[in-house]
């Protein structure tokens, strides 16, 4: 392989990130521009293709390629992005083209999900692993199934669902018209709405203190620092959360027979109190043959996930 | 591909059933003899051995290989068998190997559950399909995911353990540990036992003078009688049942992202009463983008699912 580095850039809905990335996942430059979601797809493209040009001039050695992560869905093989639900009125647009023919480099175009599964796959916690189940805890709960050091598509691009595997078909309604899927307790605002509510039942707990304090709305943030504090009710409501989410868990590990579960995304700043209460239900309710092996490790890639990810598509596909 | 048929056995806990089956999936000829199981492997295996040199002798043309299907764990690559749940004893036996060595042919060996979503896609309802979810529902709820026409393993080849999602993780108590499995809904024993619970509700129900008039035990195939002569109770929880079913397969879609469903087994028997419901529910269920993919089909091998899908092991593997 070519020596040089590798452009990843994380199209929000808000403001585009976007780095210069080395091989080992390294970020050697980073810029942020808003994305002008209002300015359709056109305007969108023309902030993409500035950013890439302004990191161009700021690199040294070459650059071999550019990676896309951007949220909805993505067809990785033509580069074509169908209505991404932050970015309205685009329709299909053939992004990897455009920008393929702009920059005659080698484009990568993925969801954020998988590109952040494919960041964990080359950079992260999965360099050592063949398999694993990675699942990313936000404001949807997303995930990745990584099979044989591959992700794992299924028949039209659209696998790997975790945030909708329901745990309680008479559970709390979801967004996507489901019951009791896993992203209807954790998801950020279905986290948030829980929290409040059984706060009512225990008015003593820190997270109320602290959210004044702060001078902010109860945010995944504000929960951690309670418990981090030791806030019994902020410590007990995570390692419920961790349980729902090993529920989850384990019907994924019985269906895909992949034993080590990476757990990434803002919630994953819980910690070991997430992940510990998660491993317990895991070894509980998988299968016999299951229980011995199964693992959860937190995600490598934090703050930056997004860019390192959209760059490693460019290792991935290589 | 050489011109003949195929030998396929059937290896359960009391009889042993093996069939010469040609290409299209036909049996031309059948034997059956008792397992033999308290005899342990040796024993069983010169019954399969018997089996054999009987199905040999009938054969008129040549006879390609030999495929045997058996619950538990088995590793298709080496034929190892391992402690089959019926067939106490065993340890690991290398079924496989023996078995080639005494008749010098291809010998396949799978789990029951594999060769039966084997078999439907080589001979039955799935022959067309490129991607699939079979499931069958019989003592237990097993299943197999097809993707590009292949059954997907896993990293160690459980996958595909339909039976143990779960739909309530507070639900009924499962033979596996956990809690709300579809198989503590849907298993034989299970659904005999929910109906029995629900029956004292309904003293009215065809269900108990069939029974009686049977002269034997509430079970899935008294179910189905009175719901064929037009029992509401009767209808009404199959009705319930291919719901529950619906629930547990709409989280296989949304991790596998795949739209067909064959439904196999005994309970199949029930018809549209269970895959009517059961698409109902899948439909209402899973995410947008697939709500008008699903599909759900009856399996095509019925009675001689077991010899079909072990034989159909032969072509697949070819």
């Amino acid at each position: 392989m070519k020596n040089g580095n590798v452009i990843g850039i994380d199209l929000g809905g808000t403001n585009i990130k976007a780095g210069i990335v080395n091989r080992e996942g390294k970020i050697l430059k980073k810029v942020s521009v808003p994305t002008n979601a209002h300015s359709g797809p056109d305007g969108v493209l023309a902030q993409i293709s500035f950013v890439i040009h302004r990191l161009l001039e700021f690199s040294s050695g070459s650059i071999l390629g550019v990676g896309v992560g951007l949220p909805g869905i993505v067809d990785p093989s033509t580069g074509v992005v169908k209505n991404p639900p932050n970015l309205k009125g685009w329709g299909s647009v053939p992004v990897g083209e455009i920008l393929q023919s702009e920059f005659n480099l080698p484009v990568f175009i993925e969801n954020d999900a998988n590109s952040a599964a494919i960041g964990e796959l080359i950079f992260g916690a999965g360099k050592e692993l063949n398999d694993f189940i990675f699942v990313t805890l936000g404001t949807g709960v997303g995930g990745g199934i990584v099979v044989s050091r591959k992700l794992f598509r299924g028949s039209s691009g659209g696998a790997g669902e975790i945030g909708h595997i329901s745990i309680d078909y008479n559970g709390p309604k979801c967004n996507c018209g489901s019951r009791g899927c896993i992203e209807a307790y954790l998801g950020n605002n279905y986290l948030v709405k829980r929290v409040k509510r059984e706060l009512r039942k225990h008015p003593d707990s820190l997270i109320n203190s602290l959210a004044l304090e702060q001078g902010e709305e109860i945010t995944p943030y504000v929960i951690n620092l309670a418990a981090k504090r030791g806030d019994k009710f902020a410590i007990d409501f995570i390692a419920e959360s961790g349980r729902l989410l090993g529920f989850a868990l384990s019907s994924v590990v019985n269906l895909f027979d992949v034993h080590t579960v990476i757990i990434g995304g803002g919630v994953a700043g819980f910690g070991k109190l997430i992940t510990q209460p998660a491993l317990r239900a895991l070894k509980e309710r998988v299968l016999t043959p299951s229980k011995k092996k199964v693992k959860v490790k937190l995600a490598k890639l934090k703050n930056n996930a997004g860019i390192q990810g959209a760059s490693a598509l460019f290792f991935y596909n290589l």
